[in-house]
């Protein structure tokens, strides 16, 4: 059942995700060159979104530098890390064959075949790799430690009354998780598209390679080993710093 | 009362949905080209504040797709389906005509006879039926599964305590609906305009096509049972996924 | 004392609003040009926090048409009336004064009089007194009802609990009255500029004539009765749908 | 610990407002030209996402101007302004660092100096000192207004149920002092670019003149005073307002 959770709130995030950057790239869309306040407020919400709907069963982690930044610390059980990642992996590919649908009129109008890689997947604005690996830890280990943050808070107050806790846990911190992604987005987004999620850009990225999308180009899997290495890289480094600054305790 | 209800939150979506059309689109406006995210932020909000003002009456369903797709997995009463569609309809065809009313001295500026008509009716930005269907039914399905899914929040809330999910379903989840419309619109409406709702582009339309408008051209019937069908699909199936994956049980 | 917040509320409003256009608008402003999504959450924003800081004194009205429109329908003593109207229209002024202040470096850079007028008082896109009469009268009846929606909604939480009603009405009813705000700019500012405030356009028109800007041009008496007789019009009229409904009985 | 909280907090504060300054004017970012709205909103969800990972546990001050203000009417002990101050001033250098990191390979191809140091510190629109202190006096005199009257509210939330205040406090307002932020960067931010934080100014303008920035400017230690001195006035004389008007007693 977790597994299936996670599926469908990659397939989501992704489904949300990857169309608004379809929005604002396609040629003929009607949010087209709608700028970067519609891309990030996208992302935020289809993060929000996605929590929404399966987090009560699963935690809601839809992306695999979670689940292992999480697991580093001892708060997620190892033994489910395979499954959680497997599920996100599936999820991310299946939400990007939705986007190829939800947009499908629009691929044969859109000359460049950069911007229809971008609706699948990042890239950084200037290439290279160790400054672009450095942007995505940084901006993972931030979106760890707001979300242990944001749990945290969620802990103090159940420590009182548990019906608080579970207002709080399911009825406002999706939402406040999408604003954490939005934050990133906004403020640390512009260097790599912050991808900040290896199923998130792994996924769409077979589903580019595999799609029969019209005059589309290279997938560019040179660049792709670092929006996977990069969030798993931070994610773990968020997750230690929460716990060594012992905030938590 | 809450076929009142309906007509009055249809007709406030619709004043307030259609009115932000109108103020990014129509001549000597002072949000003209305002943008995608004035747009998205102005139906987001339309429907979080139909919702606050009607909610608490009728469910706020404020759309058909809504009302079927909930009726077909046994989560709505099907006897009071017509008399929800019918007020639905009404509300609607009322909002467009406060539209006309607000926005009464630019009809006549604003020279483009379709950006009038897109005040009150959606139109594609690739004309394909299968596709342009295609783009409503997963709008709608998306639409389906976040209310679901925010209201089975709700109830897990309840479970330990009635007054708390009062709290959250009166006083929250009409910003988060809200909020799920602004993700749908910022990442799904792009092909299409996002009507994922029969009233809320079929009434508007019959007032397009009544209304005394200076300038007006078509009304686009041709278009017109795209946004009618697609929506209605697209509810039962986010309505049967959410059932079959049971995360409501 | 309530007539102090009602003072101070209005003046943080003004000072907020008048801010958000005169940041868009004013020669040599970091916000220049900022668009209608900055006007519109600026003013959101504005009312929000208004409400934050004197709402748990006074109701936080700080606008005529809220507080005749509440007392029109037995909600507010009409005793009161002529006291928060007074309070509310020095707040105006003075905020509009230091408003004045803060961007005291930019009015001599700005040569059009009218964006100086503009960071004062509302003008209308189009001059049609009845149509923008009109426009105000819907804005601001949707401001009432939105208002009263928002209030039952607390009631009805505080039907069960009356510590949660306040934690509804003093946490979270402040920051949705600003959405409302939000909504209403995004969708029914477009051809005035909704003033749905009597206070918030006249008090800053006041205070256009007798502070010494430089370059100002006229005040535009002729069109100041719009923003005081609409408003007030739309609010009855708002208060009273809202009574004729029955939603709040 | 409360003072390691803070020194994250404000690393994280200016990590994220220094980040979205980096992304809309360093070139060849995704965010290039995002406008002032991608600028406000970066700002006020940084000060909310900084306040949900420490404000629990040292209440997430990470302004001097807050904790001076807060001490100068008794609401926090003089004896720990130091080691706030201290904190807060070597959060925001470590701050300005990660972001240098962040935007690593966009230093270079950027040509303007002025933009490079934007990142870092603030400027005025028109260069007047008595005209900018004025601005961030105001404008951060409303910050701690706005910040007691959030206070308040969750102390009168508190009255009756200390859960549902440790609710409001921990879970709700720091996304509300987020917006407060975003409120006074929409409205007040146009003349001096809002620094109403003496640290946020001061700690990244040293690391501006120590970082081994390509192609960087002066660190126009001219302006320097302005955005130390005027937030401490503006944050005593805010404080006072509300123990003068009694509101908080």
């Amino acid at each position: 059942m977790v597994y299936l959770a996670e599926f469908l709130g990659t397939a989501i995030l992704i489904l949300l995700g990857g169309g608004v950057v379809a929005g604002v790239s396609l040629a003929r869309s009607k949010a087209l060159n709608g700028g970067w306040i519609v891309v990030t407020f996208g992302w935020g919400m289809a993060v929000a979104m996605a929590v929404y709907v399966v987090g009560a069963i699963s935690g809601g982690h839809i992306n695999p530098a979670v689940t292992i930044g999480l697991a580093s610390i001892g708060e997620f059980p190892w033994s489910q890390v395979p499954g959680y990642i497997a599920a996100q992996m599936a999820g991310a590919f299946v939400g990007a064959c939705l986007v190829f649908l939800a947009y499908y009129a629009h691929w044969k109008p859109t000359e460049d075949p950069e911007a229809k890689l971008g609706v699948f997947s990042t890239a950084p604005g200037v290439r290279n790799p160790i400054a672009n690996l450095t942007t995505e830890i940084i901006g993972t280990a931030m979106l760890l430690l707001g979300i242990l943050g944001i749990g945290e808070n969620a802990g103090a107050v159940s420590a009182g009354d548990a019906d608080l806790s579970a207002l709080f846990a399911m009825g406002f911190s999706p939402l406040i998780v999408g604003l954490l992604i939005l934050a990133i987005g906004l403020s640390l987004g512009g260097p790599t598209g912050y991808a900040i999620n290896p199923a998130r850009d792994l996924g769409p990225r077979i589903a580019h390679a595999l799609l029969p999308i019209p005059g589309k180009g290279s997938s560019d899997w040179g660049y792709a080993w670092i929006p996977v290495v990069g969030p798993i890289i931070g994610g773990v480094i968020g997750a230690f710093i929460w716990k060594l600054t012992n905030f938590g305790a």
